[in-house]
């Protein structure tokens, strides 16, 4: 029979990133390094997500990131009457879009397994097609070799801990004792775990907050009941592929979600701090003396329990100027803790306002 | 080699319309018809979209439609390297969600051709590949023969008519004489076709807008540009299929975009008055008489060329009440162009207020 | 010395109004009544509040109320070195602009004492500077001379009643038994206060919600907190400052404020019933049917402590159409607590859906 | 007859201002000069406008202004039957909230007359009700006395030039001459008259904006048709009263209102650059290569008739990153007209983008 063949004019666009201007995030740089902000865990419909992979770019430009990972599962394929099973193909698709748009695409896949050891995503691998073999140790094995980043997916998810605590199990202590496990995702999706921060500071691994997003990031970020999606904030030397490795293995990172931080003090400290400025009094008479806390940055501050006399709470907005009316009794530092900064299980950051 | 198997845990929503509910959208009823709100034009990565059918189910129940085509090229596929052609798997895909969701899901594939005959979407099909063949008469005949509604698709499209002008050319004809030919899209994503009219109006084709959507509808509207999607209002005897199939061959229909209303003043005009309640005067003074409209409705209307002595322009908002002045002088009717009821080429609705 | 005499061509606007339109708020009528919105609580520059009276009807007109009652404080006027008393000049300035814009204004003041017995609005009065006298007793017989409405405001505020509780004094028994106290505010401001419902229950009062705003009603209402203004729902035979003093008297009222319903459940039941229409069931199979309850407005409801294998919560949104899928192992009736209709201050409404 | 008195436990917060936290108007510094956010035309109570003197406080605050003048009108004051004449009152009122709140309040007043010479106000003055007297010279002759800045407001307003375009009197030219006129109003509310390019230009004055308000701020800006209030940008030496004085007889001012900056080369010019920043290309294929502008500031900017063969128009986002494809055939410099720039009359300012 003769072959089909048309003449086609169709040049219908379609890429949805062609119309988006790149929002900036507004966080400040540590001293020595770039504040990337980075989603390592999405999906399309190369496993069970629904957009096709040029789509989690557009949305990546659009929102402000630096990085993304698309980490489709490498065993749970619900669309495979579809489409046939190529672990690699969204990277493969995403990849020149990615370049044009300035995006640094990370190679990644979603090993995905019963607990233990639950969800892994392997960052940075080179052929997500030679992880899909059977024992779980031979994946995690032929993931270290290609280089991979291995983060532990939310090891507090219902499906797979009814009670909604992370546990750690035989195999996970074995990839801790390999130096095989490199980071926890503290923030998943809308939900987070508080133990996380133990785990991260016991084994010295990365903080990490990811999206996991399915759908439309647009119809679950921003919505009514959360400011944004989850980011992780990594310190690079320099916005490149090869700094942003280096930094995640050096668990240079804090997790952003919600208008919350959580994270190593070592990091978390000093990013509170490039993020306001404290005023020199204006005004004072005989009661009180008045200063403004400014914050050129896009993170609320919830400061709390402040010395006797001083404002119980200071809600300090993003990008705004907040007036603080402090008696001239107090003559304590001004520690407060901040609320929405996590610095531990049951921690949060205690700074001191210095005006 | 032995077969892998996983214990899966995995029960993850892959569908974004679980956390939606139903919009109303706010269009009045027509007497002896129900409004039905309807989206004829829609791509998904079965073709060269970037989303999985179920997504536009999700749009669409969220966006408050009562129907939608999903429409995926036949002669273009651009995704074909990963996802083999089967010309009716988004509408086997989409049809349980739609079931229970409470949309309508209307069997549709879109012809793919060169100008003339452009792009046409057979509406209300049984089996898209069976429309797989090569002469596009066989097209049509094929299509015909399962009953199909057959619709022209943005007749001045720049890429096909590079002056945006629309032209009949003899196979449209054809079609026509044959009694082959249904509709033509008016508005067509954001454009619109002015010529259309006059084409629906000599040949009594139904006057349909459409989004052509190919990527996610929430990122095109509403915006700032755009207050809503296209879409078709079918004047249909009940919120059923085969009542909405009727009512489309009758040309009960509408276009409906961006606060404008295009199609025959049969429809329209009472549309318009089902819209607007115009109040008796509540105050007189000297000089004087002042009245209210109220308009309960979604859409605002612009009235212009108002009788001498008369507010030259009247705009009466959606969902609000719309105050007017009105000197005791004027004894004409306050008969008004209604400048977004687009009733013709050149021809928009003339309506009188009566207080 | 000669007058200053000045050739002036100002033609300034003075009225915000002059650009705003009716919102329409969407609320039921009941059967034989219909909906009057009202705020009988509001100042201006001539007691403590920082606008012009005609603002007030601006506000009004543009937030969709059919009535005000500018109620400046009789006994409190901080702006009295620039502005001499007239406790009639707030309702005679905006008197003009109310008649225009078609708004009712109700004539009102605000009796401000200690408590006992608090504050009280006089409403329906006729001139206020007559009850510019000494002894409460007698300023509020002077007002029940004028044929007012006596409504007592906030009687939990903090300033008056440290722990937020209301009490009834002498004072306030004298006033019922004399039949001089007609209502109790449930709602003022963003407060309320649930011992009022057994208040207005005991003595037959009604139960009323004002705003009290002495700033901007808009940046005020709506807010991320509160969704709009604090109104009064009257139930009026017809839309007439008559009307509407009746149906006060009469005691047909409901408070509203952020998406509550507060009041008798003589009057609550009809109105939840009015604002919603179960479907019948669209789809069924084997284990689950399928209906939608719509909401045509602007309340959403919140039901819960559904019977056991139904739905326990049921969210209807407002001017939306809501999903349930229902058991069909469920035999007993569908009846829940409406959580946002308070009919008693530990009592909400229970409703049956009948699909 | 017994004085009456009260026990009053009135507390009512009359300060708006009180909840408000002061946004950041992201605007750069010139190099040696801080940018001061100012409204110097402002209208309460004590001549026709309708808020309290505190409420143009706390609007300035929220909206993130440095400096207000209150102006209220010398000779027209249509609320004098209720508020007796005090030209200070308005200031006197305002002065402490604005000490609490770190705005810098510069006592003002309008001078009201017919065209010529129209409205003028007198910023910087000491005593309003000197200048309270008949002939419009002396009232002149008074203010520069006191060492006012002498405005011209909107001197194309309709109702006063019919045409709306404005005309220098020979009032104007003597006051000119004098050394007594520093600055005109080039937008005042929402109109703009570029003409005043041209006389700002030949006489050395001050390019201003103001809102001239007589209602409520948030009630006119931000709208759907104006993105921000007008403000004039004032390049002081510090953000203090006088620094502030000082820059405005310098005339280092920018006018700024919906997205456009208006004002001498000297000022525009560096102020866009200091806007954006154009990066190093990161992306170079055959044909073009790739670049990033970065604008971390608030004003859009439209760039048009850029050089053949590259994009003819760039939109520069506002807090955003925009992308710009250039192909390489393109050896002429980047030069464009920033359309929102106005640097005379008929002219905007031309700018290179230097990647």
């Amino acid at each position: 029979m003769k072959k089909i063949s048309f003449v086609l004019l169709v040049a219908v666009l379609t890429l949805t990133v062609s119309y988006g201007q790149k929002k900036i995030v507004n966080l400040p740089d540590l001293p020595g390094y770039v504040t990337l902000k980075c989603d390592f865990h999405l999906h399309t419909v190369f496993s069970d997500g629904n957009v096709w992979p040029t789509i989690r770019v557009g949305e990546a430009v659009r929102d402000g990131l630096d990085a993304i990972a698309i980490t489709d599962h490498l065993e749970y394929m619900p669309h495979k009457d579809y489409i046939p099973a190529d672990h690699n193909a969204a990277w493969k698709i995403a990849q020149n879009t990615a370049k044009e748009y300035n995006l640094i695409l990370v190679h990644g896949t979603e090993i995905t397994r019963s607990m233990p050891p639950g969800h892994l995503n392997a960052l940075f691998i080179e052929d997500a097609n030679l992880l899909a073999v059977d024992s779980v140790w031979n994946v995690f094995e032929a993931a270290i070799k290609q280089g991979a980043f291995l983060l532990w997916n939310h090891p507090g998810w219902k499906s797979q801990q009814p009670d909604g605590i992370p546990r750690m199990y035989d195999i996970h202590h074995r990839l801790i004792k390999n130096g095989w496990l490199h980071g926890i995702e503290f923030f998943n999706s809308s939900e987070y775990y508080p133990l996380v921060m133990t785990f991260c500071k016991t084994h010295n691994l990365a903080v990490i907050a990811n999206s996991d997003n399915h759908g439309v990031i647009s119809e679950s970020y921003p919505s009514s009941k959360y400011t944004h999606r989850p980011m992780t904030l990594v310190f690079a030397k320099e916005r490149t592929h090869d700094a942003l490795k280096e930094a995640m293995f050096a668990r240079r990172t804090l997790a952003y979600f919600n208008d919350m931080i959580a994270g190593m003090e070592e990091y978390a400290k000093p990013f509170f701090h490039q993020c306001i400025t404290v005023g020199k009094p204006y005004l004072e008479n005989d009661k009180n003396l008045y200063f403004e806390i400014t914050n050129h940055f896009d993170i609320p501050f919830t400061l709390v329990n402040g010395p006797a006399g001083a404002p119980a709470t200071i809600n300090i907005a993003a990008n705004g100027v907040t007036r603080v009316v402090l008696s001239k009794k107090v003559t304590a530092p001004l520690i407060y803790d901040v609320k929405n900064v996590i610095t531990g299980e049951n921690e949060v950051l205690r700074a001191e306002l210095k005006y």
